[in-house]
């Protein structure tokens, strides 16, 4: 059986580093760390993602503030907010709920952003220094950053061994490409135009299951003593439940956990401790910020 | 046998075009396109690299200004050289002759280069841009992008094929790696940390070799038909030659060209399509500048 990686049981750990941390900036200058969270428009999963992110500021005494803005909103009108949370002194951190809806260029909005305050670690500038040799971004993203922190803590090695990233999108599976190859694994990353997916992942000693399709990967498809990390965050019918769902991974939990050697589960799995991450860059961002003008 | 693409063939019909387009800019406008080479130091491939880049630019009207300085230069000389070569207008192209001597930070150079003259396109903020899914680079850098058209050229699909890039540089290897992703295909990195590189380069439908090691691909690595593209460069000793040299890629030709559906020679493959892209870029550059300021 695998060993389940507990991303709540470790993110509790970190989350308590950082409320030490705030409460030590609030002593000193009586100051706050401020993240400002931009949500256009509603979607399927965006509240939810939205409250955990407030809940977990206020557990730490991080000033949350949550711009939602409507759906029809324009381009340039999302650019203005973005400008005045650049300007705003009380503001060290500025995520943008994505995706944006569709007549809004995601990259154009992103840009804006300034590099300090670019929490998810998004902007093109970053990106291309992540993947360019020789080169440090200012921070990773969250989401790789996240699961470095687990494989670290759970003692899983990187190096030459052989990853297989299933998805290519810009917030989890191209970054975490990026991470893991600067950290000298084999990476192969896989999508929806790979054929013969399964031998693929079979060869795999640590994947990462980003591809958004509930519980697409099955257990017979992971080779024995495997690292396997689970982005997928997937709302499924569940009339058992209060709210009429539940939430599954990306991996087949029951099947892949006999067989891997790590798991990590959904949810309280790499979920929490992505917003670790962010909660962790916003008050290092504050540190910065406050101590530089004080 | 494989077909040879022939690079140096393909080139000269590119170049014509280019070199079409330099007289129309000509007669138009009586300007000429420039491009400024700007070499740190000797190192052992750099003259030859640089004479490459000088004699293709005079062939095609092209005004080729090579900044040469001395290996002992400091960071902040380079870059003083790099703005003067932004501000002047006679020069549409800059490129910096890569590798820089050990006490140069690369990135610190390249990211003063002007997006618009960044014909390698190494800024990281391109590479960001080319990372990243729905953002748009400015250009594609020039090692990629002759692979693109050589394989295009010859019929090669990438969509859904398996690909494999030998080697992570930034210059070849990662750019190449984000190109093919981009391109739809399931790509796999691999590198100096990486074990039984055999059987992974076996699985590929498009090999990029770029390790910089002479002949280590070996003919029975490659899986009968596929699509060879090798950007090895290695001067070995050959008593026989006047020079005392000869050139050959990461790639056994010989072996290869057997079983390999399509395969890029060295020479005469990647080599004069790269510079060729340069010179594409360079003037596609100086149209745009003097259209704009005409």
């Amino acid at each position: 059986m695998a060993t389940v990686i507990d991303g709540k049981a470790i993110s509790q750990t970190i989350r308590s580093q950082i409320a030490n941390e705030v409460r030590l900036l609030s002593q000193k200058y009586g100051k706050v760390p401020g993240l400002a969270v931009v949500a256009v428009g509603i979607t399927k999963d965006s509240p939810r993602y939205v409250e955990m992110k407030r809940k977990a500021c206020t557990e730490l005494g991080i000033k949350c503030l949550v711009v939602e803005l409507p759906e029809q909103v324009s381009e340039a009108e999302v650019i203005n907010q973005v400008h005045d949370l650049n300007a705003n002194p009380h503001v060290h951190g500025i995520l943008i709920q994505l995706p944006l809806p569709k007549h809004i260029n995601e990259e154009n909005v992103l840009t804006e952003i300034s590099l300090e305050k670019d929490v998810d670690g998004f902007h093109s500038l970053n990106i291309g220094k992540l993947a360019m040799k020789g080169r440090e971004p200012l921070r990773l993203p969250c989401t790789p950053k996240a699961f470095l922190e687990l494989l670290e803590r759970s003692g899983v090695g990187i190096k030459g061994k052989r990853a297989v990233v299933v998805g290519r999108s810009n917030i989890v599976g191209l970054p975490a490409s990026l991470v893991l190859l600067k950290a000298d694994a084999t990476v192969t990353i896989v999508h929806s135009h790979t054929s013969q997916l399964e031998n693929i992942i079979r060869e795999a000693d640590i994947v990462i299951a980003a591809a958004g399709q509930p519980m697409m990967i099955k257990g017979s498809w992971i080779k024995p003593g495997a690292a396997v990390i689970d982005f997928g965050n997937n709302a499924v019918d569940d009339p058992t439940k209060k709210s009429g769902y539940r939430l599954v991974g990306d991996v087949d939990f029951e099947e892949a956990s006999k067989i891997a050697g790590w798991i990590t589960p959904v949810p309280g799995g790499v979920g929490p401790m992505t917003i670790t991450m962010l909660l962790k860059y916003t008050v290092e961002g504050a540190k910065r910020y406050i101590e530089k003008n004080n």
